[in-house]
């Protein structure tokens, strides 16, 4: 083609495929394809736009590096991941919700009842539950990949005075498949907003906050892994978290505990505890991989 | 908002805007919101498939850097960067075609008549032509930045055996319009394919090529910057160029020439020449601002 213009260029681009190109990502980048034509096309897209478009690409590429995953942080402030998470949620499980650039793999092994809160001086939270199918059978294989900031709002990765696995674990759920284990309430944070992402929300106007959540991946043989978030039902971010990722049925309540309710034994802080602490149940529903 | 759904998030994130932020950058990035929310739910964006954008994106940054632009190159080869040209060609003027990712910045000065080929033993190519407005007036105070391959297929930028202006000059035109100088035929190329966009390339089915090409900007006091591309007529690329820039009005058509018919005054080479050369007459049009 010689003679391309604006109305025949998506075309001419789905035509420059090959025909033995696998079939799903000639779908998927020509759909991508249509779309940004549209785009650019829709709003008369300035040469001094698309410039700053790709100056915002290339900041964001040279802040990213293993600990810092702007892209990904691009795609949470956008709506991207939520949206990805919705279209692949099952109504018959629990709702999966933004994975964030912060997940590093390989924690190391929390036992049940283990503890994440360590030496830092917050009141306790216990947390436990029961990763369950749709029809409210425990599941006793599956593994629990839990994840938090600290008190200060900065996951490990982020904060070069913790320790890199600080607030990090990994649990296998017990034969009644119940997972427990101890910690701190999480505290809402901002997404980092010193890199080209944060120029988006100022420009926006757009505050930055995250409403307080714990992380977990949820994973068992035979069903979909679950990447979700837990809520503080109290948090004043709830209904406008900036990365999107809020849903009704993933909302943790607390109750207030006295310290003789804690539990004997089971626990690593059993026998230790001698104040008020906070309690959440929360079960989590897999669903059978089709 | 806590239950966002695929029907909402796009309003969500419409909402979360502020009232008092620039106008155009909200029509600008709410449409490209919608255009990728549009596209992933289009296509049933999966996890792994939104993993894969992710590390694409994460590998083009860790590749670019003052030299290299991988974001432009993705923009050329999926057909936007042609589709800005096109939207703000006039049909007036010379059609505009992509800047590329090799343009560098403050070429030295190329004195009319000026001469690029060096110490190329390359046959010459004597490139001339008028910057004129659109009812044919010469323009007398435009200047055209030059720039192209050296005979391996390579700008300077690429390759460090060249010099860095190797190939690159800015002409300032003289008071009747005209401009010229003497180099080598441009020759066709491929992009770089040592990058995740050359992983794009193949999985697609398609080849890097470019058809041979001398690049201009041309500047002139109250007229739009021009930035644009001539094609060599017998180039075997010409309708397949990978990154779509080829328009019917660009394509520019050599004539063989014998020694003693060269200039004999108003060229560096004038004098010098004692074998048949290669003559392009190609004027260019700029559009006054609006």
């Amino acid at each position: 083609m010689r003679n391309i213009d604006e109305d025949n260029i998506t075309d001419t681009f789905m035509g420059y495929m090959g025909s033995d190109m696998d079939p799903r990502l000639r779908v998927v980048l020509g759909c991508l394809v249509k779309h940004l034509h549209r785009f650019a096309t829709e709003v008369n897209l300035t040469h001094e736009e698309w410039n700053k478009g790709i100056e915002f690409l290339e900041k964001a590429g040279r802040i990213s590096n293993a600990q810092r995953h702007e892209f990904v942080l691009l795609s949470d402030v956008l709506g991207l991941s939520s949206l990805v998470d919705m279209l692949h949620s099952s109504p018959q499980g629990t709702s999966s919700s933004v994975l964030g650039p912060f997940h590093i793999p390989d924690s190391p092994p929390l036992p049940l009842g283990g503890d994440l809160r360590k030496d830092f001086p917050d009141p306790i939270l216990l947390v436990k539950g029961t990763i369950k199918d749709p029809q409210g059978n425990p599941i006793p294989d599956a593994t629990l990949d839990i994840w938090q900031t600290a008190p200060n709002g900065l996951y490990s990765s982020q904060d070069p005075d913790q320790e890199t696995y600080s607030f990090h674990g990994i649990q296998s759920v017990g034969d009644d498949g119940r997972y427990a284990f101890t910690t701190l309430r999480p505290v809402e944070y901002t997404v980092p907003t010193d890199g080209p992402v944060g120029d988006i929300l100022r420009a926006c106007g757009r505050h930055p906050w995250r409403p307080a959540h714990l992380h977990f991946i949820v994973k068992a043989d035979g069903y979909k892994t679950l990447v979700t978030e837990i809520f503080s039902a109290d948090d004043p971010y709830l209904d406008q978290d900036t990365v999107f990722g809020v849903r009704e049925d993933l909302i943790m309540r607390y109750q207030k505990m006295q310290a003789s309710s804690f539990p004997d034994e089971g626990y690593d802080l059993s026998g230790k505890v001698d104040e008020p602490y906070w309690k959440v149940v929360f079960d989590l529903t897999l669903v059978p991989i089709d």
